[in-house]
């Protein structure tokens, strides 16, 4: 049994906890967290505290708060014996100084109160050691069958291409919707469109998926498109995209 | 039974030949097309030409061609009595210069050789008179349950918002999947992401389901993100999505 305390009461936490919760082969021993009201909805299953003080021993402490608090938080933790494992994209191993430190970063967008399937999300971890890594392994495994091992350097980069993957493709959408809105169409007419973008990668790359008018390099529906954008961003976005796709056609040839 | 005509021997004619073809209440009575090799997979079918004075009287004639050409193709079909229908999202319904002028634009990404349920797929009608459009819904039913009657100038914008959503999201895939090469990580971990960012929005509209650093304005990430780009179009790019979000951010304040 894998003796594990929570560190966070967060959204990312949240999800590990309801999954962790039901494992067989984990224990949730603990939940710290700085917010006694977050803390509550922990507090109906597990031992829960805020003061440092009090954060018992474990085989794991899995970190799951804001970037910005990462180094602060690992220092309460420096005297344990057990790994302490972050969570995030973005933090290199280094920031928690400590001799079992560790990574554990589930790839995956978390939305509030909504359930995760943790069972296809990707996990990436890291270790100080072989050992330590054989533990985060038997860890992850109660989660997903989808486990690499990915170092610090190569997460930082993952953790770019998963802003270009979701966070700036979610602002298209918003962009696409905003366009839709603009002339009473109902947004739900792009949504299988969106959807098959997505689905089209099982096949496709992307580069052999790339369509539209910037691939053709269709001057005329280009300059429809810009004449119909009001907002000053949204056209210089157009431009630059299309540019880049332009750009990416050359250097296939 | 609707006698039907296909003009064009391309991606989306050769997808919706393929659906009408299993249809109880659509007969295909030709299928027209200049390139007499890409005819041939029709005529194990149905009748087929590439001469214009052979085209036979029909109810509907879809012009499933390039965007550029619709024009000069419809001119050939100007003495026709059936309804003259093209299936693009950017051509006007005026550029057909015909009484019975349409429009049947099948909102999606057709990819060749890659067998597309039309069920689910959105198809925009518009025409120039309502017994028309009340025959273009007897056929477009027998593709889909999901239509729209949308006018000209809506069809453009839905169109723009289409290649924001789709050619320039993909283009963001291609992105990260070069982030992911030059680390030698696979790019499938990214795709669990890359649905979960399509699949959110059944249940949040994009602005509630936007996350990430530009989101947060977390100067020092996007500075790290930034230095970490070789590109410098992408460089550009991530600043100026960046810059678009948090405008979008300040205007919802």
């Amino acid at each position: 049994m894998l003796k594990l305390i929570l560190i966070g009461t967060g959204n990312v936490a949240s999800h590990l906890f309801n999954t962790f919760l039901n494992s067989k082969e984990v224990s949730i021993e603990q939940v710290f967290g700085r917010n006694q009201e977050k803390l509550k909805k922990f507090s109906k299953y597990v031992p829960v505290t805020s003061l440092s003080s009090e954060i018992k021993e474990a085989d794991i402490y899995i970190i799951a708060v804001s970037d910005d608090v990462i180094i602060s938080v690992a220092q309460l933790l420096g005297n344990k014996q057990g790994i302490i494992a972050h969570t995030s994209g973005s933090v290199s191993i280094k920031a928690l100084n400590h001799k079992k430190a560790a990574v554990f970063y589930p790839l995956q967008t978390f939305t509030k109160n909504k359930k995760i399937d943790f069972s296809s999300i990707p996990i990436c971890l890291e270790a100080s050691n072989k050992e330590d890594l054989i533990v985060l392994n038997k860890l992850a495994k109660n989660l997903s069958n989808s486990i690499f091992e990915v170092s610090s350097s190569q997460r930082k980069k993952l953790h770019l291409a998963a802003v270009f993957a979701n966070n700036f493709t979610n602002h298209l959408f918003q962009i696409s919707k905003d366009l839709c809105d603009s002339e009473k169409l109902p947004f739900d007419i792009l949504k299988p469109l969106i959807y098959e973008t997505a689905k089209k990668l099982e096949d496709l790359n992307p580069s052999e998926a790339q369509t539209g008018p910037a691939k053709r390099n269709d001057v005329e529906t280009m300059q429809q498109h810009l004449e119909q954008l009001k907002d000053p961003i949204h056209k210089k976005l157009y431009q630059l995209i299309s540019e880049s796709i332009i750009d990416s056609n050359e250097k296939k040839l």
